[in-house]
C-alpha cells in the first residue's frame, strides 16, 4: 500500500502559495529576512500547520521549528528540513518548497491514517540565509557545535540588531532541549542551478556539497598614461588581471565537475586614459574533492607566477577561506536513488554547488538532499520558478524515501 | 658665430628650481592649476624675468602671456611655448621647461648682443593641462578657433568657479589684439613617457600628436551564483571582458606605432560568489594614422563579434570620442634635425602620444615639437625627472632651430 500513495499536490501548492503572500513583494517574490516581523507571521502560519496536522511543536534556543510526528518507536527522528526565511525579493520555493513538502509528506501520511516505526519530524532551520545575520545556516551550525550560543545571540543586522533580542521579540526564544536531533536526516530543496533543466531531468540526487574556496588577488604594476608609454615598455595591472581571469575560466573548464569564478574586481586609477597600476580581484573555485580544490588553487598559482614573469606585474594571492567538501551518506542516497526508480522518475546525481543546512546536519547524522528542477536555474530572485509537477515529483520523492527510511508499523 | 652658442645651463637650471617653489609639494614637485594663486604668483615672476630680459610683455583675453623680442624686421615671430600650469602633485618640468628654456634662449641671444631678422616671442599658455578647467589646451585652442571665448569664459572648476572670474581676479585678463600670432611655432617639452630612455637617446624629434580615438564598451550576461552554474552554460560578462582586454592588447601590439588601452572597467554585481552580470570598460586607441586607428577600431569590432558569438554576452560598442592625428610641418622637422646633428646630438623621430598646445598651434602656422628623455618615462607625478645634461641639450636644440628659423641680422 505505502509505495502507491502520494502526495496531495493542491494541497502543497496552495500551502507554498499561501505562505508566499507573507513578505510578498511586487514582482511576485518574497522579502521575508530571519526574525523579521515577516518571518514571525510566517512561523505562527506554520506552527498552527503543524499543530493542524497532530505534530508536537517545540522551539529551542536559536529559534529553530520542530514538529514531530510519534512513530511506534520512542526514538530519534527521521527529519526532513529546510527554512522559511529568505533573501530580499527572494522567490517562493528556496527554502519554502522544503519546509512544506515535509509538512505535505505528514498530510498525507494522516491521510492515509499510516504510523511509521520511527518518529519523524519537520524542522525549520532559522536564519538560513544569512541575509539578515552572518553567515548563512547559523542555526544548523549551532545546533551542530559549529557556532556558540554566545556567538550567535551576539550576530546583528545592519543596523545593529542582536539576533537574541530579534528572535526573543517575535517570541521564538525556546529551549536547548528543544534542540532537533535526527537519527536520519533529509533536505530536499529547488536546485538554484540550470543543470536538470539542461538535462531534461526533473531531480536530482545530491551526493554532497562542493568544498568551496576564495582567493584575494592584488597585482601591483605600474599607473602610467595610455598614451607615451609603447605597449612592450607597460606592466599594465588589469591586462595581467585579463590572463588571470581567463586562466581562472580555463582551468575550471579542464577540471571535471569544478567551477571558478572572478566575481570581485577593482582597479586604481580606474581613469579611462591612464594605464591601470594596481588590480584586486577575487577567485571563487568550487569542487567536490578537497585534493581537487587545492589542485586548482596550485594551477592558478602557477599562471599567477607566468604572469608574473612575463608583464613584470607583480601578483600577490591570499587564500583567505575554505569551506571543505561534505559528503553525503551512501546509505541515503542509496535510498533516494531506490525510491526515484520505483516511482519511474528520471534522476542524476547532482553535486551542490552552493550551502545548505545539511552540509552541517551532516555533523550530527547521516544527512542527504533531493534537488528539484529550476526554470533558467535562478533563485535569490523573484523569476525564481520550478513546475507544479517537478515540486510535485520531488515531494513524492521525500514521502517515499522517508517511508523507506522510518519504516511502517504493519508492513503488508 | 651663432652656430657655436650655447644656453647658460646653469641659469637655466636655477630658474626652473625657482619657479618649482611656487606651489612646491612636500614630495618635491608641484601643484599650480590654472588661474590658482600658486598660478598668478608664477606668472608675476615670469613676467618680470620676460622684462628683466627686454621682452615686450602683453597679455591676451584669455591670459595667454607672451613676450616679444624685437627683431631687425617687423613681423610675425617665431614662437617657442610651453605652459606653466601643472596638474596636482605633478612634477617641475612639465610645460615649465618648454617657457624657461625659451627664456634661456632670449638671455643667452641677449648675452651675445645678437639680434634675428624675424621676431622671437616666447608664450605661456593657460590652462594646459585642463585639470582645474576642462578641457586641456583650452587657451590655445580658443585663439585657434576651436573653441568660442563665451566657452572658454564659461568653464567653470570643480567648485563652480568660472574661468573668466579667475583670470580677471589674478589680473590676467587682457585683449583679444594680444593674442600669439605666430610664424612658425615650436614647442620643446619632456618627453612623459620611456622611449628615449630605452634606447639611449637624449632628444626627440616629433613629427606630429596620434590620433586618439575612445571607445566605451558595454557587455550584457547573466548574472549568477557562483556555484550552481556550470561553466559551459554561464554567460559571464567579466571572463568576456577578459578576452576583450588581451585583444586590446594583442591588436595594439600588431600594429607599428599603436597603442591600446583599457583603463576603467566597472561590474555588476561586484561580489564574490556572483558571476558578474554587466561590464562597462573603456578603451584607448592612439595612432598616428586616421586610417589605421579605424582600422584598430574595426579589428576590436571583429573580436567583440566574435566574443559575443562564442560566449553569448552580448556586447555593444559606442566609438563616443575622436581626436585626429596632428601632423606637424616638414620644414621644421628637418630644421630640428639639422640643428641635432650640427650639435652631434643622438635623436629620433618619435610621436607625441600626448596632447600638446602644439596640436592647436599647428592650424595657425607651421608646428613642430622637440622633446627631451624622462627618467622612467614619468610625468604627472612629483618623481618627474629629467637630468640637467638633457634638460641643457633640449634647449640647445630650441636656440639653435630658433636661431636657423629667425635668421640673424648680420650673418658671418
Amino acid at each position: 500500500v505505502e509505495n502507491r500513495i502520494r502526495v496531495n499536490a493542491d494541497r502543497l501548492h496552495q500551502s507554498l502559495a499561501q505562505l508566499g503572500q507573507i513578505g510578498a513583494t511586487a514582482g511576485g517574490g518574497v522579502t521575508r529576512l530571519a526574525l523579521s516581523d515577516e518571518d514571525r507571521v510566517a512561523r505562527d502560519l506554520l506552527a498552527g500547520w503543524m499543530r493542524d496536522a497532530g505534530l508536537a511543536v517545540r522551539i529551542d534556543d536559536f529559534g529553530n521549528m520542530t514538529g514531530r510526528r510519534a512513530g511506534t518507536e520512542d526514538r530519534a527522528a527521521i527529519v526532513a528540513a529546510s527554512h522559511i526565511d529568505s533573501v530580499r525579493a527572494g522567490g517562493l520555493f528556496d527554502g519554502a518548497y522544503g519546509v512544506l513538502a515535509a509538512l505535505e509528506v505528514i498530510r498525507t501520511l494522516n491521510d492515509q491514517s499510516l504510523t511509521t516505526r520511527c518518529p519523524i519530524e519537520v524542522v525549520n532551520w532559522t536564519n538560513e540565509e544569512g541575509v539578515r545575520f552572518e553567515p548563512a545556516m547559523l542555526c544548523s551550525g549551532a545546533v551542530a557545535g559549529r557556532f556558540d550560543r554566545s556567538y550567535v545571540y551576539d550576530r546583528t543586522d545592519r543596523d545593529g540588531v542582536r539576533f537574541e533580542d530579534e528572535l526573543r521579540r517575535i517570541g521564538y526564544l525556546g529551549d536547548a532541549a528543544a534542540r532537533p536531533d535526527p537519527a536520519a536526516y533529509l533536505e530536499l530543496h529547488i536546485e538554484q542551478g540550470p543543470v536538470l533543466e539542461a538535462e531534461g531531468v526533473p531531480v536530482g540526487i545530491v551526493p554532497g556539497i562542493v568544498g568551496i574556496t576564495w582567493l584575494d588577488v592584488r597585482l601591483t604594476g605600474r599607473a602610467d598614461h595610455a598614451g607615451p608609454s609603447p605597449m612592450p615598455l607597460r606592466h599594465d595591472a588589469l591586462a595581467a588581471a585579463a590572463r588571470l581571469i581567463t586562466g581562472v575560466e580555463t582551468i575550471a573548464r579542464q577540471t571535471k565537475e569544478a567551477v571558478g569564478t572572478v566575481g570581485r574586481l577593482t582597479l586604481e586609477p580606474n581613469v579611462i586614459n591612464t594605464i591601470p597600476g594596481r588590480v584586486t580581484m577575487s577567485v571563487d573555485f568550487r569542487h567536490p574533492d578537497s585534493a581537487t580544490l587545492d589542485a586548482l588553487v596550485a594551477s592558478f598559482g602557477c599562471l599567477a607566477a607566468e604572469t608574473w614573469a612575463s608583464t613584470g606585474v607583480e601578483i600577490a594571492i591570499d587564500r583567505f577561506w575554505t569551506s571543505d567538501p561534505t559528503t553525503f551518506d551512501d546509505d541515503l542516497l542509496a535510498a533516494i536513488q531506490s525510491t526515484c526508480e520505483g516511482l519511474d522518475l528520471p534522476h542524476r546525481r547532482l553535486w551542490s554547488r552552493a550551502g545548505h543546512d545539511a552540509k552541517y546536519v551532516q555533523d550530527l547524522a547521516p544527512a542527504a538532499m533531493i534537488f528539484v528542477r529550476s526554470r533558467d536555474g535562478l533563485s535569490h530572485c523573484e523569476q525564481e520558478y520550478s513546475t507544479p509537477a517537478d515540486l510535485e515529483a520531488g515531494a513524492n520523492v521525500l514521502l517515499q524515501t522517508l517511508l523507506r527510511l522510518a519504516g511502517t508499523a504493519d508492513p503488508s
